[in-house]
């Protein structure tokens, strides 16, 4: 059964190299990308875009790195061309890593890891990029061989539609390449016994196997079900009857760029001095929903809403209901008929 | 476990006198009504308010009774003014029993037990009053004892929110001392040995013991969670909501007295052409989802939305939507615009 | 998923005839065979070989029939001998049907299907043949085609490792033909509705979905994955490791022929003035094991260790383990050695 | 529930300090007991007392300690006096840890943490004790506190009768403040945040939230249905049920002191020139059930049986029914008996 995961995770990471499995969280795959590749005190650059990208650059620091960050507004995605600059200025190639999140949780923004790969190939920088997809793999199209990442980053609470408990890492040659060399201490997270142990289809200690019975039907699901290419249009079609309904609202959508919205979720502008947390509470009192809340400096500004996963048309028509509903018992400005605008996008993509 | 669920279950149909459960789905416990009350050749009315209705006349003739049919609109509930005039005629108390499906699930039309009571007692006849509630009980106001009902007859799939596969009769005291002469031959159905057993909490054969652990649970939510007048009060609304938004579309509802209206499911009038099949296939199609076809000669004609059970604004909200899109994809006339009335409905209740 | 269950079912009955599923335990199915084909009056006759044909026999009776049983030792199965002496008195042809219980529950007696046919066929009679195979089939062989049986009756619990809840027919041609005729007022087990039902893959009125399921996964299991001659050979097996450790104990198989030894429970007579209710509870509060109950005349005789359905041989060790301990606790009478007995037994298979 | 969760806990690991829970499995705590007190070159001492105190001895080395092993005898736990001796002679406090595991999984051998801590004591050394308690916790009496223990590690998936994917750290508040100086890098299992996010009930980053639901269910079982000393009670019959059976086979417990039998796992020794490999390989064929392995330096020499968790006495009685079948199957020299004298003391017992 493990061998059977790892392969089709191949599939899902849409490489032809090594993906590995942790029983651990996704903070956990964090952690492994990083003491596998780097020592201590390394320099590493991440674009600070958003929430998680805050935390993954705190533990970065936390575990010694030199973290240079590229920060910005949270409502645009990586930088590619802020990065050339700092890599071209960069020598010395000081620098070992490149760190960014694909698609942040906190903002519904996706960055374009195409364009920060082109950018580190144009300064002819040797770091390593790697690349956090918690919230956008198996909901987004992601290509780990094709975008040249060498350590992509996933959990299993979201696109793979499972509880919390696992956490991957899909890494390049160079990647391992790097990790020979690699000085943080580690032990857990150690890509080389994982990947000796993972070839004869076993694990160097004790894998979560119910979780992996679960990662097995997922795959299943996604690759043989559905098929990959109707997972990624069935989370762009969500995301885009979402932003008709927030915009129908007269909210605004938090990410600025239309090349950066996020098919996995949309967070939500609230007009000031309203709190996204009163409104939440007063969803979750009435109709059972639980949004996503303001994270960090976006706590009571923003509200998000996930349209990833296991979720069809009338789950996201019953989401949006709520939503507006929730506007309205909230006394939050807007007008009506936000429901009614996903609801006219969803019935021409119905015809197509 | 046994006694436990049978107490539940009084709780549940409002009764002190004794229910029995069968492992059988609904249509077992009509059988049971009829032949552990009657004789063969018996006279029984029954109201034939629609298809079910007509399904349990049809049983109770082969079953060797003569049938008296109360025949009609499906549109409109049982008629007590024609109930007691037919009383009134039988001077020689040869009708035997009365037989009335509470909610039918084909229409949702709704009948009013008290009134067909309280026409029995004007008219002085002793016949019994056996009544259907598998579409209603636990989901609408429902009273064997207060009502003056003989036999009830429930299922487990719908309001007890279990799968199918139980059914139940909730028996008066005087439908246990009919049953005494009755001359139906039975054993499978017969109360007899089924009370004495219960009354140990035992059963007189193998009854369907994983299904009575769900039962259990299912009355603890019932009762003692939500409680039975909150249970009430939410289908209502869901029912009102639904009405609201058919009204808005357009369309007609086929229960054509407000007092007669279902709380648990609503069936709608497609205009003349349409044909539900398609309406219905489509929304299959499209959403996933499915919705009651027209029965009997109501097919072709009618389709049916179910709201009842385990149910909430928001999977209202997603069913609605899911009608209002195939409606439009099916190229049916209407308005839009029934989503948005429901939730404008669904929000003024909220702030209650 | 309805043709698929019915047509494993043809496979598990051994028959390219109907075979029809009722929401309802096994006695549900009992009342089907005998309502489907018989008249008010009619007479049968029935081996009142153990407590459940005694059932069988009560319920007959008490749906008008007039019943012939041919008592006896229940230590012994059905005797062809005397049936053919009692069809051949019956020159008029009034007996309409021979009921036997293939594998009696009560006293893990099995009678000879086979010969009560051949003897039937001697005496040139046309009575139907009914039989119960409650707990015989898919644990045992059996043979509707093979061995003429006209019903054959059965239930989801016990072979078919599901819970309580289906029950079964299978039915030939000749039972059909009886049918056309038969006069006992029936509805619920009417098969007529049910084969023109079943043969759109539907049913006549809400199947119990859920057990539906079930059904399906156990037939894969017992056709695909096990295969049935080896679902057989396994059960014979561990009924011979427990004859052989009823023996070691010095204790007696209730049986008494041995080609009449069932295969799926042993019956043990407790020496004189042992009270096997005793034993049981003895078992029960020191090794939460639940033993079968002395029934009927054997109550407080004997004792029931069943070993069917999902069974394999360290859980039948477990059994017989905590029947040897018990033993000991409630100072039955008899010799240690009966588990090593079984152990010496299942270890020479094993080497086969 | 998480808060429900950590408060049960504390009554398993008998603390009133904190309890901390991993997303992970049991190695993850291992490592957050070192990462979490130690600096990189600290000394630690450990007593390698069989293959899992080895695995823990290379983890610290991987972390980049300095590790001071005692080794010995597999068959013995770990000494006391050896370690007061060796803390004596560290005039200068270098040793910062001592690392224990309580209950050796691949051994069967316990080792006495009271005794450890009166050395540790005894020679007025302040280094920490960690202990591994994988394999006994919720089987065997374990006292963070009585004892004296400052990190406890613990994982879901044995005595906790959970699947894999959580792990624990109890710790004292002297680890707490060697943690305020601990240097090894950290973030993922870091007790700051944790312990800081625990005190609201939260996490600091995704828990495995399905496991939370099963182990709150766990220790209700654990410590209000059956209660620990009587789970305890449970685990040191079978284990002395087990010893008799090996005993009567001939065959020798790898464990060698009684006082240092474990309650939840008993090796055998195979005598020479026989592979424990292919005994496991005839008992899985034969009868489904899989035993642990010899490992590392006992591969091929010994053979484990469980006996922890959810377990009873007939479940122990298939397991070594299976064992003594197999032994013969594989022609393993022994006697036969093992399984009546495990049944004789199991009676025996029973009747106190």
């Amino acid at each position: 059964m493990g061998t059977a995961c790892l392969q089709g995770l191949k599939t899902i990471f849409k490489t032809t190299s090594d993906v590995l499995i942790y029983p651990a969280s996704g903070t956990g795959a964090w952690e492994a990308a990083l003491v596998n590749t780097l020592s201590p005190g390394d320099r590493v650059v991440i674009f600070e875009s958003g929430q998680f990208a805050s935390l993954w650059s705190k533990m970065a620091k936390g575990l010694t790195l030199k973290v240079d960050a590229i920060t910005g507004d949270w409502r645009r995605g990586a930088d590619a061309d802020k990065l050339r600059a700092k890599l071209e200025e960069d020598r010395q190639h000081e620098i070992k890593a490149v760190m960014v999140v694909h698609n942040e949780t906190s903002t519904g923004v996706k960055s374009d890891i195409a364009a920060i790969r082109k950018a580190m190939d144009a300064a002819k920088h040797p770091a390593l990029l790697l690349v956090d997809t918690i919230s956008s793999l198996a909901s987004m199209d992601y290509r780990h061989d094709g975008w040249g990442v060498d350590v992509t980053v996933c959990g299993s609470q979201k696109g793979l539609m499972l509880p919390p408990g696992l956490s991957f890492n899909a890494i390049s040659g160079k990647a391992v390449a790097a990790s020979k060399s690699s000085l943080l201490p580690k032990s857990y997270w150690r890509w080389e016994e994982m990947l000796e142990a993972n070839r004869k289809g076993f694990f160097p200690y004790t894998p979560a196997t119910n979780m992996l019975f679960g990662l097995r039907e997922a795959l299943k699901i996604l690759i043989e079900e559905e098929g990959l290419d109707n997972v990624f249009r069935r989370h762009d079609r969500h995301a885009e009857a979402t932003r008709r309904a927030v915009s129908a609202w007269g909210l605004e959508v938090f990410a600025q760029c239309p090349e950066q919205f996020s098919s996995s979720l949309t967070a939500v502008l609230l007009p000031g001095g309203f709190d996204e947390a009163e409104l939440r509470a007063i969803i979750l009192r009435h109709f059972n929903m639980s949004l996503g809340a303001g994270l960090g400096q976006l706590a009571g500004k923003v509200f998000r809403i996930g349209h990833l996963g296991h979720f069809n048309d009338l789950m996201l028509a019953g989401t949006l209901s709520g939503v507006e509903m929730g506007l309205e018992l909230a006394g939050v400005p807007h007008r009506k008929g936000g429901v009614a605008a996903a609801l006219d996008y969803l019935t021409e993509r119905a015809r197509d």
